[in-house]
């Protein structure tokens, strides 16, 4: 499998610098910073370090070319996005399909991903120096992402495959797990309380603890919350309790 | 399985209008339309309609609200956006977990995804509201997802998740769903039992109602069982209100 470092982000003919920068930034939020920028109209500017907004260093970093093919003369693979179908014999895949593909290189292959002009995309020769041509699953009528947002969706896709680990589960504060036997004391408390305040009537229980059951089995308690159950079911009863005398 | 109709995405405090145009777009590229707008800094706003460059429909139907409450009040499930890992023990997923829970949701659901402000995201608070966490992968260095970007990979999952043909849906018992404000209701009774029982004391809440809320939201209560927990609620304010007299 090859890394996110063997992956460049090929952007053909952009007409506005923003967009460079916009395209700049999406890249770096997900970890990828080989930029090569073919023939942009306006290069460098200050509008696309200012949408850079921090990723400038991609900015510096980026080669301008004259061409596609030198842009893609030390690549083993060049995916073009296509903005819609175009009648040429190459495979079609979505971002997901393409990421899968790439899953499937050598560790040192060189990647390309190429994106076309804002209006009229990739030309058919540009399209011609591809392997993949790559098609953002979008809405038929209104399939018009912009420049930024095709980058996003991508390199959003190379993220998932290659690091998408983010710290799953329970964050933050530490939640103390429970035993069955914690939940079990919880269930009779819970029984005991509700025949006191009077909700639960234990000639005709019907099915009232199974419920209160699946619903506090389901919620999965840390100790911290069973005291506050406890707690609250303590304060109910002595009320009344009082009452009850 | 719900389908893309019944989603809608909220953004909150928007600052900049230009953001909201460029949401309204990236949603419609994705085929979804409905957009909530909670206390958006501008709007309406020429820069919006700019940025939505043909998504205007999107913003002409975008409801206004002055509280994530109001615009989550007939919604089943919300998921919220959080730019980084926050100290709450809710359960924290990537955008294409979300989707997979999403799909295991009935056909009626009504789902909100919720995106914070562009610099301070969602407050703790906000995030109460939200029974799951959605973190989008990205580079721990610079992880500066802009508002589009983030409205783009999340649109750009569903759509690449919803395809009608597969047939989801709950097994087992019959469970009605319930709404955001039927939750919040209960919160509400809540407070008022615990502080007529003496639980909670409202001159020193402290984190009692949070713990409520998150124990709950995490629950995924039904309409049966929200109706016994006022049941259990009111039984013991009955208790005690006699015993207070």
């Amino acid at each position: 499998m090859t890394s996110l470092d063997n992956i460049r982000f090929v952007l053909v003919g952009t007409t506005h610098p923003g967009n460079i920068g916009a395209a700049a930034r999406a890249m770096k939020t997900m970890g990828l910073k080989n930029l090569h920028l073919v023939s942009p109209k306006i290069y460098p500017s200050a509008e696309a370090t200012a949408r850079a907004s921090g990723a400038d260093d991609i900015l510096h970093q980026a080669t301008v070319h004259d061409s596609l093919q030198s842009a893609l003369a030390d690549c083993h693979y060049a995916f073009g996005l296509s903005a819609r179908l175009r009648h040429l014999p190459v495979p079609v895949i979505n971002p997901r399909e393409a990421v899968e593909q790439l899953e499937k290189f050598d560790d040192d292959t060189q990647i390309a991903i190429v994106f076309g002009r804002e209006h009229s995309g990739l030309s058919n020769e540009e399209l011609d120096c591809c392997q993949f041509l790559v098609n953002i699953p979008a809405n038929p009528d209104y399939s018009s992402l912009n420049l930024a947002a095709a980058v996003q969706v991508v390199a959003y896709e190379l993220r998932m495959s290659f690091k998408p680990e983010i710290d799953f589960g329970r964050i933050g504060e530490q939640r103390e797990a429970i035993t069955a036997e914690d939940l079990s004391h919880l269930y009779d408390h819970f029984e005991r309380s509700l025949t006191t305040i009077g909700f639960l009537d234990p000639d005709n229980p019907r099915y009232l603890m199974r419920r209160i059951r699946r619903l506090f089995n389901r919620a999965d308690l840390d100790r911290n919350e069973v005291q506050i159950m406890h707690g609250i079911l303590r304060a109910a009863e002595t009320k009344a309790r009082n009452n009850n005398e």
